[in-house]
């Protein structure tokens, strides 16, 4: 990864070639699942974002250079997320779509903050949404983390756990303990990870209006995780309807995903997430032995970020931070090689380069990608372009042509019009760090 | 299409799932040619982007939102082509990369110009571009248009004719007939296509400061297309250094590609291409019939846009609009449906919805795109569904499980563990509008 401008990595050309396999391995189960491909444009109007949650001081706004001073604004920003834009498609698109409406979007999007250790300004997500015209059904929310954990499996990493909150179940407990701004607690408990117990207890007292006992219960609430939640609940004095909606939604969630992946996902009621537009069961998903990393795809049920007149949109949505978890992937995962080319066709004499590029036009032809050497120079020199590159085949035109596999320096007699690459060979792979290393050496 | 922001196009589903088909298409031919995939960030700093020609007034600048105004400034642009971003990665990594360098690179630019027919403020392009350190060979000059015009040709579009100029030659006629700003005389010739001849002889005399009789000259040589072109420029009294290298490169770029794809490219001496960079051969690309939509593709060889010391990374490079193709050809081609989804398992009863779901992942696991009914509703609704997203088969279980092909109304009995849908119909294709709207009545 190189970062010549704080908080926009780039990635070198078999770090790119890794991250494109990764994304094709998470579209490709998106796609099985029905998930529409969907992108956005990259700016929103302004009052639209700043409707999206406590999000302000994060939003790149647009200028034009050129225009006079008055007229230089725009009025657009970058998008931060991929659910407010997609919220805006749907109502504005609502009489051309059908509904319920599946869709996965994989784009890159931008926040001002502060660059730090996994966070960017610049960064790619990939989401996927369910919302529906009225209603939205429960089956949903058991469905959506099935479909993100098997898109991470699909990914060389650690297995994932998936830890489920539910807001109904929070506010009705904030509200027990006499919390008015429920959002503020929120975001207040949100913090737990980051700034630890004692300083979440004083910033409840502090900001929220809780009591300490009640900033107190706070924290024992959100250290109930696992089984026996509703039980914990109630020893701790809190019930009321909404808690009672929240509790039997949670065991709907953990129940439906339990029956097909056991131990996928347990009930954690630290789970809070920032954004204020989650209105049901939250998401959050933790890489086994990268804790540290946060949570690698997020998310909840919303029903009220898109609406039209008297004509409700609820959805529910989950979105896995793609260049989070490549940064820390690229030291353990990289492409077989840095380019996709799998035969390098060497050029005896200029004169016959034309020679060359039929053969290499015959091999693409039949799907095996090729290229031919840029010069003639000694036989040595075109090997080491291969080698380099990490080309496996260097093909010597000829009567008859022969090809060469440059790692295991074995050259037989070969037609371009029939001869096949291992299928392991013919497009770049994933593969450890270390067996690459040792390869090079 | 859909612009609720004016020069912001975004596509309806189907129309989403025939760009993303269109884009693999490019893609698979890049790669088959050993073009590794780039990403850059989109945003570059100012200066860079304003070293790239003339392009002020289109640049779009990031401000925070809620910095102090002293500090909101970032000093960052929204890049508006990929060759400038590409420069600049390629001298920040030159010691990290292998040259020659050949990379694609599909994303999104932006440009704050009035949007009109066929320009966008946010639009795709497609490039490909092969950089070396020091000198750059000449035959991938020959090979770039062969690359661009076999992508082209895996689209379902009429077929195209590159037309090829050298800045060389245009440079050596034109200082030649005593002009001092030939960057301004290229930039004034170039807007032929659309202001016409009397206006350019008026603009080139008025602030070229060529004469008159100069200005017709430079007309003249603007309609020189075919073949004889050294003939005919002489033929106009143009001589000069300069002019026979402009002449010789051209001659053995149309030469080269001639005998591998003939009548694929010609020689047409109107195109002058407006940006600063390129310093010998350009391309442009004309869709047959469709020669008002202006160049889909268009390019050059920059000896002079990355640079490191005395180190010079010449290149050679061309970009496919992919934006201003699709919104053409979506009114022709379309996707045969508007989700991955090939079978919509449907659900007897809510009771019964694990049983559709583990079908679904059984014809999942084989590759075989699959979602499962929203609700237990009348089977007639649930087929519904199906049909308005142009999902193909809808998969009844029972004892034995059936599937019907909503199409023909054909249902057999059939096994989520062995039955196969036709090749065609496992995903999404490409299809004539035509041809959709007959299925769909």
């Amino acid at each position: 990864m190189i970062t010549s401008l704080s908080g926009f990595p780039e990635w070198l050309p078999a770090e790119q070639i890794a991250e494109q396999l990764v994304i094709e391995r998470i579209r490709r189960v998106f796609e099985l699942h029905g998930f529409t491909p969907l992108h956005t444009r990259a700016v929103e109007p302004l009052d639209r974002l700043l409707r999206g949650g406590d999000v302000e001081k994060e939003i790149y706004v647009l200028r034009r250079l050129h225009a006079d001073d008055d007229d230089a604004g725009t009025g657009l920003g970058l998008h931060f997320d991929l659910t407010v834009p997609f919220a805006r498609y749907v109502v504005e698109n609502a009489g051309r779509l059908t509904f319920p409406f599946r869709r996965y979007q994989i784009q890159k999007v931008w926040r001002g903050e502060r660059p730090q250790e996994g966070r960017f300004r610049e960064f790619t997500q990939a989401d996927i949404d369910i919302v529906d015209r009225g209603d939205l059904a429960a089956h949903y929310e058991i469905e959506l983390p099935l479909v993100i954990a098997e898109a991470l499996a699909a990914l060389p990493i650690p297995p994932v756990r998936i830890q489920v909150n539910n807001r109904k179940l929070a506010e009705g407990c904030y509200r027990a303990l006499g919390a008015r701004d429920v959002p503020t607690v929120l975001r207040i408990v949100d913090k737990l990870g980051k700034i630890g117990p004692d300083a979440v207890e004083r910033e409840l007292v502090a900001h929220s209006g809780l009591s300490a006992a009640a900033a107190r219960t706070c924290l024992a609430l959100a250290e109930i995780r696992g089984r026996d939640v509703a039980e914990r609940v109630r020893k701790l004095g809190l019930t009321g309807e909404l808690i009672d909606d929240g509790l039997a939604e949670l065991a709907r969630v953990v129940d439906g995903v339990e029956a097909v992946w056991p131990g996928l996902v347990e009930v954690d009621l630290r789970i809070a997430r920032g954004l204020d537009y989650y209105t049901g069961t939250v998401y959050e998903t933790a890489l086994a032995g990268h804790e540290d990393l946060g949570s690698i795809s997020s998310g909840g049920r919303y029903d009220n970020l898109a609406a039209e007149g008297t004509t409700r949109y609820p959805g529910v949505g989950m979105s896995i931070g793609v260049s989070r978890l490549l940064a820390r992937m690229l030291t353990q995962v990289t492409a077989s090689r840095s380019v996709p080319t799998c035969v390098l066709v060497a050029v005896p004499s200029e004169e016959r380069r034309p020679e060359a590029d039929r053969i290499a036009r015959q091999l693409r032809s039949r799907g095996i990608p090729a290229d031919v050497s840029p010069s003639a120079a000694k036989y040595g020199k075109q090997i080491q372009y291969a080698s380099r590159r990490g080309i496996p085949f260097v093909w010597f035109p000829g009567a008859p042509d022969s090809v060469k596999d440059i790692r295991s320096g074995d050259q037989y007699a070969a037609d371009a019009g029939s001869w096949q690459p291992p299928e392991d060979d013919r497009w770049p792979r994933l593969v450890g760090v270390l067996e690459e290393k040792e390869r090079n050496e």
